[in-house]
């Protein structure tokens, strides 16, 4: 049984960017009979970018509602709320004194942040140990990641190495980082990758006027009605074949190559298979978003199964720690 | 009612100089009626530069046994453990979060812990930050501290500022450092300010035997024992006066100026004073050492109190930002 520990951005309600290329891989993984996956949404991580609380807590509420839509098994796996688990901030204390200050200065991901945000807190500066507690914590195993947050993974295994080598003992599991080359690049609908930054995402939680409203503004170029369309080239297609069959994406193909089908004609078929495809995933998230005893009620259950696990990591840190 | 907050080292076994210097003043302030004081003990900072568990444990129960040998009223003030109420941490880091990363990179005791440790560890540069934690999770208006922590009360003021400013609203208590300049430095028995680091320290909970061979060993000039002595340079006279009673005091320089009186005979005398002037402090000490179940229940008591007022805090924060 693996344990597969992922952390879950709440800057943001999901777009399809996120649905695609992170969460239903996610869950993916966690269907499969030998893994236990720990998810949890990182709200303590975004106070180092967000600072207004109703903000926070709707962003939190809107991620956690997706995943519950998408099918997350919360009896299978683990899903909780960093901030309700008092652990994960105790133990980034801990392990901040097994840091080497040097190794938190010289961090790729600190550096770039702090060229670009004017807000350069010591948060974002502790930030990866913070990470190295959420890992460390669970006795995670195995942590898929993107290659920007290598780094991280590595510096996890340095915390947790010192640590171990201080007491003579494996207090801690030291996690493997599972880059996964094949992760998708979703198009926004001006081409670029798909990211609230960039505003060009597609949330397909909207009502189905303002879906439709986005779809239409995915670019285009000219090319006229009547002649031949290459469908390499344009992003409406390629977001078509992300969400459709082979079946659907190859009739639309030779749709585009036969001419007489304009991007109008293509744009609204993307939106009415977003909308025929998620009908049930979006009803389940109204459902929660409406309805946040249930809401509730899932994440306090994975609340308690983090909790105990995290109460007794700690106690074994805290004994070595004379802290006991 | 002023609410004075102090947080004691747990480095090491409490010496004479720490005795004279902190514990009695400290608790001399926490008996005047209009005083509350709340006096932690610094085990989570200690991590920043003791990894060892036992020897933690260790010093942390002779530190609390000293306080409450020297008569600490823990129903009237809040004395306690600072692993103990987790709330500092957590607090730590939300904080972090409204630290300026350079404030923290100018703090002066960093560069000098920088430039003096070898375990240079992302503990000592976010030190400031849980101190700021220890305080503001209190409502602590006065910290009593000596002039080398004025920077860290400033550093505390600064990111409550923040905090409010945020939330435009007194979330917390801005507190003021109150520098005594009259505070004494207490010569070790080499006649450099008493302390830990230098071993020249006196530890008056010593088994009377040993405590006389340390009394013993006070440097002294060579003097003739027929010839008068000059007690303004003499470190066993300035230890013993700061013991004694004006008469006693005003006697003994008598008898150093008289001439025939040894410097063996002084020693004597200073161990004498000790023994007997300390001798309820070493019994409790003693008690409290051996039952470590009264030492447990004061600790407990207090760890409530603090819990409780912790958790109040926290709760105003935690609104704030979203996490309730």
């Amino acid at each position: 049984m693996a344990r597969i520990l992922t952390g879950i951005q709440s800057s943001g309600r999901p777009h399809l960017g996120n649905i695609l290329g992170a969460i239903k891989p996610a869950i993916d993984l966690s269907k499969q009979p030998g893994n236990e996956s720990f998810l949890f949404i990182a709200d303590l991580h975004s106070l180092t970018t967000i600072k207004d609380g109703p903000m926070r807590r709707e962003f939190t509420r809107a991620v956690a509602a997706t995943w519950l839509a998408f099918g997350l098994d919360t009896t299978k796996n683990t899903f909780w709320r960093q901030s309700r688990v008092v652990e994960h901030t105790e133990l980034a204390w801990h392990l901040c004194c097994f840091t080497p200050f040097p190794m938190l200065n010289n961090a790729t991901s600190f550096k770039e942040k702090a060229d670009k945000l004017s807000d350069v807190n010591a948060g974002l500066f502790v930030y990866p140990v913070l990470q190295a507690a959420d890992i460390l914590l669970y006795d995670a195993e195995i942590i898929p990641v993107g290659k920007d947050q290598r780094q991280h993974i590595e510096m996890t295994r340095d915390i947790a190495s010192a640590f171990n080598r201080q007491y003579n003992e494996d207090v801690f599991v030291l996690p493997e980082a599972r880059i996964d080359d094949r992760l998708m690049t979703i198009p926004g609908i001006d081409g670029q990758k798909m990211s609230k930054s960039y505003n060009n995402y597609i949330d397909i939680f909207l009502p189905a006027n303002e879906l439709y409203k986005v779809i239409k503004k995915i670019k285009s170029d000219s090319t006229p009605l009547d002649e031949p369309k290459n469908p390499d080239t344009d992003i409406t297609f390629q977001i078509y074949s992300l969400l459709a069959s082979d079946e659907q994406t190859g009739e639309m193909r030779r749709l585009y190559e036969g001419g007489n089908y304009g991007y109008g004609t293509a744009k609204k078929a993307l939106y009415e298979l977003i909308i025929e495809q998620y009908a049930p995933v979006r009803e389940r998230f109204d459902y929660y978003m409406a309805n946040n005893d249930a809401l509730e009620t899932e994440l306090r259950t994975g609340e308690e199964k983090a909790s105990a696990i995290a109460r007794r990591t700690l106690a074994r840190v805290r004994e070595k720690l004379g802290y006991n």
